[in-house]
C-alpha cells in the first residue's frame, strides 16, 4: 500500500464480498471518524484546489458521501450520477459492460453547462468501468471533464488505464 | 410553503414521479448551486449546533449528500443506513411496512456506541416510514437518538407524527 498509512488504518478488509474471491475495501470505519473524514476530503481536494473545478459529479451511493463533502470544500455545485430510474427529470443514460452483463448510469440533462469543469469523485477505483461510464455522461453533457479523485485505488486492477487521458488522483493505492 | 423562500426556488416540482398522483420534490437544482447547498447545510445544522451530536446517520442515497455535509459541518462521524445487502460487515436489519408490501434498511452493528448522540438526516420527510425505520436501527444500536433534520417536509402527509417523541426540524415545509 502507498499513501497515508494512518488513513489506511480506517479501511477494513472484507473477504468474499460482494461475491467469493473479492476482497472488499470497507470505508465505513473511516466515515465514523470526523478527523479521518476531514483528512480524506482534504486528500481528495488537494490536487484539484487550483484546477478551476466548478462542479463535482459523484456516483451513487458511497460516492455521494465523499463527493458532497468535496463539492462543499471546493465551493462547487454537486451532480448526482445515479442508477436507472432514480432521477425524476429528463436524463441522459449510458449503458456499460460488466464482467457478466451490463449496467447503466444516468445524469440529468441540465446538470452542467459547456463552461463547467467537472471533477468525478468516488470511494474506490477498481476496474474503472463505473468511473468511465460517469466520464462518458459528463462528456455527453457538453462539459469539460477535468479528472477523477478516489479515496482508494486497487492498482492491480488497472482501472486507471481505462480513464486515460483523464488525470486520476487517489489517496490510498493498493498494488 | 413556510421557510426560506429563496432556498425553495431551487426545489423543482415533478408531477407523477415515481408514480401517478405523486408530486415529487426534486432537489437536484439545489445541489447544483454551491451557495444554496451551503444555506441548506447551515439550515440543517442550525437547530442542532449545541445539542452535543456525535454522529450523523443518513439514509441511502440522497440522504448521504446532505448527511455527509452536515456531519462535516458539525465535526461528527457519519453512519450510512443502507438498502439490504449493501453493507459488507455484520449488520442490523429493520423491515417496515409500505402502502403496498414491505421495505428494509440496514446499519452496521458497530456504527455507534451507547454514548453516541445521533442526528438522522434526509432530504425529504414524507410519510415518515423510512425515517422511523432509521430511528429504530439507531435505538437498536444502543445509541441515543437525538432527533431528525430534513430539507423538505411534506406536512400534509403528517410524517412528523410517526417520529414523535423525537424532535423534528425541517427547513422548508409544504402544508
Amino acid at each position: 500500500m502507498s499513501g497515508n498509512h494512518e488513513l489506511a488504518s480506517y479501511i477494513r478488509d472484507i473477504p468474499d464480498f460482494p461475491k467469493p474471491g473479492i476482497l472488499f475495501k470497507d470505508i465505513t470505519p473511516l466515515l465514523q471518524s470526523a478527523d479521518a473524514m476531514a483528512t480524506a476530503v482534504e486528500g481528495l481536494c488537494g490536487p484539484w484546489r487550483d484546477a478551476g473545478i466548478t462542479r463535482v459529479a459523484a456516483i451513487e451511493a458511497r460516492g455521494f458521501i465523499f463527493g458532497a463533502c468535496v463539492a462543499s470544500a471546493l465551493g462547487c455545485g454537486f451532480i448526482p450520477i445515479r442508477k436507472p430510474g432514480k432521477l425524476p427529470w429528463d436524463a441522459l443514460r449510458h449503458e456499460y459492460s460488466l464482467e457478466y452483463g451490463t449496467d447503466c448510469l444516468e445524469v440529468h440533462s441540465d446538470a452542467a453547462r459547456s463552461d463547467d469543469r467537472i471533477l468525478i469523485v468516488d470511494d474506490v477505483l477498481a476496474t474503472g468501468g463505473t468511473a468511465a461510464a460517469a466520464a462518458q455522461l459528463v462528456v455527453r453533457l457538453g462539459a469539460q471533464l477535468t479528472g477523477f479523485a478516489f479515496v482508494v485505488e486497487l492498482g492491480f486492477l488497472s482501472g486507471r488505464e481505462r480513464l486515460e487521458p483523464g488525470t486520476v488522483h487517489s489517496i490510498l493505492k493498493y498494488d
